[in-house]
């Protein structure tokens, strides 16, 4: 077949690959990040995929990546969690290789810019989306674009303060949301909770065995009555609720879209959310506001590097 | 004489208006804001001002609001410290009354507005920039345009939590920026210090009577070395440097502008911002981002509601 778009969500973990046409994706693919420790590893496996998948005249391959970018220079400038990427200029080099525009960004804001295309964002104009997972990952669409302040991939929305002092994060700084929300805090403040005040709920849900306690499990056991599991979703829906007011005061936003492994929490910690925004935002913004789940899940990041690379935001 | 824009500084307290012409401010007067009651004394007092300046063919008048604004429809929302102004359509009204165009915005918007095109964001395109006054105020430059999220006068960059719990704020939430670096909290704060540890060097400053302190007047006092002065403004500079951190990494800015009252401490707060701007944002906007004083004064929202008329930003 011919045409179409390579769009990647390049995680720590995973990488996601998906051929795109139409908006459709026609094929998907995911690599363990660790196959990725070299630059012609990393063209190794796009070719790879390009070629089981048949693709001819590829039009653009758009990546997002687990770090800051240099968007305009198509530049890797560092990737916290991974290392050996650092000045990389991974568009000029893919361009050369593959013979075909290349776009490259923050993967929260590609993921961004899917959930505002074709996802949750659709009819909209000014959103913020949230992705939580290890991290908090943040991507802000004004007037229908994507902010990058001054061509870099900002926003990096998890890396703001929201106490004095606080934890230290892996950005260096203290009390970041990041180190509240993330699946690791999270876990780990629920296992030593959980210790002290036994579950019979979270016992049945791992086993008797907490080293299997996951965020899933945690909802489940919300749902199924678990104080100590609620307690949990409260905080974080607590924490969150003042920070996405703080962000809607700053952006006015039609929408607040949320996604990642933690937002399978769904209404747990989303009507806390919905909660502290219409209290404390702003008037009109705290009527208007909507917060909503993200929808398209893995497909995100990938369309939106499909629509950023195809119009070169 | 003939032309020109009428910039207007509405603040709570006091009401600025200035002739504007090829940007310079021909002719300026100052009424205190209680005067402003009612609408027909509002357009009484514009009336009074163009008259007595002896203006023909005003092209336009330009409105730095202290609230909310649908910029749109040139409406006021509400303001929060002036009662009795929810859904003005002012700019309707004045149209009509002046056969000009006239352009409302927030106060703040209009004062980065004129920083930006004026003074001390000469040159960038993106810069945020910050008043510390009673309150704080925050407008934001995007790839040269005004931040207005859909429409409205955002960014109300002074309604971000920076604690988790904290004092109860204005807008109603609690631990708000503004709770921590407003005049009134400043300097409570301080006599509060002052109390228990008395300082010679205030103590002559305030004639003996910690009634009259002032943030100028703690300023003066940590530049003599009274170390409660000094500690008062390490803290603040402390709060707001952990706070434009987090600014820093959502937009990417060039620069961090700062005016007010308040930034008339200068290095005594700007050096902790730079500390923890450099220290904590992430790379390379810790690198490279300017925290820089204001320099337009009173000027600025004039010469930015000037802009914004002339402009229709």
């Amino acid at each position: 077949m011919s045409g179409g778009f390579i769009g990647i969500d390049w995680g720590a973990t995973f990488f996601k690959i998906g051929w795109v046409k139409k908006d459709k994706i026609l094929r998907y693919k995911v690599y363990p990040s660790s196959c990725l420790n070299s630059i012609s590893n990393f063209i190794a496996s796009i070719k790879t995929f390009v070629n089981e998948s048949k693709i001819r005249n590829l039009k653009g391959i758009g990546i997002g990546c687990p770090g800051i970018i240099d968007i305009k220079k198509g530049l890797i400038l560092w990737l916290p969690n991974i290392k050996g990427w650092e000045n990389v200029p991974l568009k000029r080099i893919l361009e050369k290789e593959f013979e075909c525009k290349v776009y490259l960004d923050n993967d929260a804001n590609l993921m961004a810019l899917g959930e505002f295309k074709h996802g949750a964002g659709r009819g909209y104009k000014n959103i913020i989306c949230l992705t939580l997972g290890s991290g908090l990952g943040g991507g802000v669409i004004i007037e229908g674009r994507l902010l990058h302040g001054r061509g870099f991939s900002s926003a990096e929305l998890g890396h703001i303060p929201v106490t004095l002092g606080g934890r230290k994060c892996s950005c260096g700084n203290r009390g970041c949301i990041e180190t509240f929300v993330g699946i690791e805090y999270i876990t780990r403040k629920a296992k030593n909770l959980l210790k002290k005040h036994r579950s019979p709920i979270v016992d049945k849900l791992t086993n008797n065995n907490l080293d299997n306690l996951t965020p899933k499990i945690l909802s489940t056991a919300a749902k199924k009555g678990c104080e100590i599991s609620k307690k949990i979703w409260e905080d974080t829906g607590t924490v969150l609720g003042r920070y996405i007011t703080g962000l809607v005061n700053i952006f006015f936003p039609e929408a607040v879209i949320i996604g990642g492994g933690i937002s399978g929490a769904g209404n747990l910690i989303l009507d806390y959310i919905r909660f502290y925004v219409k209290k404390y935002a702003m008037y009109p913004q705290n009527e208007t506001t909507k917060i909503l789940r993200a929808v398209l899940d893995y497909k995100a990041t990938i369309l939106g590097a499909k629509e950023a690379v195809e119009n070169l935001v």
